[in-house]
């Protein structure tokens, strides 16, 4: 499958919309809507007690407060996955991490949009300053360790819960 | 929050892109732009040997092969997503199910489309006939359910991740 040509439809603040054109082995061609998106990062940041998660309204979904995890979007230019989730987990938990250990790549999205997260488990965590973004009405929440399950049972997002589920396979049944 | 204006700007085959505005408590508001997405469903299915999962091309996001549940689009009119969950897996595997169980719904980019989807367990399989879509590239894997922990290693896709680590989870703890 090779993609042959690509033309951009719609260009928004968010969304860039294309139409793209591709060859598969048989010869045949077919054309694809896909919403472009600049990827993001999302992190799982412990300490000894709590986990840090943030609660936020998602607008899209018509959501108040969904519970998530820190993340952000690879939006600086010229800016890794990992060092977007140095500085988004800063700016929105005031925390730094010493380990950094990625958990999983996804997609969130395969069907209609090219979105990639990098999941990472941030631990060593210290307290640092970050500049929150203006405009981004972000809550963090201490989330208590031992009530891990109940954060997977209340949250909807789907890169939270593979990020969420995985640590919780790690930390019952440690890598050796 | 409440969403007090939206206009469509982008009206295309998958994706329509439209401009929300919304007023919050404080008095301020904000625009948003959303990619508006149907809905989908994606169907954890089982029998006592095998899982039954699908590899198909996703060309948004340059994958030949990308392994996932069976889902679909909520894109029959008045057809909710339990109806959307056996016809898909009909078209889609070639079975039915006698047990249907919600495991959870989730949104898969809350950030920026509207995408809901619901996760079903689907059990007491049988051999069926469905009409597969023409055009859908789709291969059937029968997974071994002893393999699972594979699966969830080779899985990048975001809504099948959290489908099949909540199946492992009631494995591993049936519900009493």
């Amino acid at each position: 499958m090779r993609r042959i040509g690509s033309k951009v439809v719609h260009e928004g603040e968010i969304a860039t919309v294309r139409v793209d054109e591709f060859r598969y082995p048989d010869g045949s061609t077919s054309e694809r809507e896909v919403v472009g998106h600049p990827g993001a990062v999302a992190m799982v940041a412990h300490d000894e007690r709590f986990l840090y998660l943030v609660r936020q309204p998602r607008e899209a979904v018509g959501e108040e407060a969904l519970l998530e995890l820190p993340a952000g979007k690879l939006d600086v230019e010229g800016e890794g996955p990992l060092e977007t989730a140095k500085r988004e987990l800063a700016e929105e938990t005031g925390k730094a991490a010493a380990e950094w250990h990625e958990l999983k790549r996804i997609y969130t999205t395969p069907g209609f949009a090219d979105e990639r997260v990098w999941i990472y488990l941030a631990t060593g965590l210290s307290d640092t300053e970050g500049e929150p973004d203006t405009g981004e009405r972000i809550e963090v929440v201490a989330w208590p360790l031992d009530e891990l399950d109940a954060a997977i049972e209340e949250c909807e997002d789907a890169k939270s819960l593979v990020g969420l589920m995985l640590f919780r396979s790690i930390r019952e049944a440690p890598p050796s």
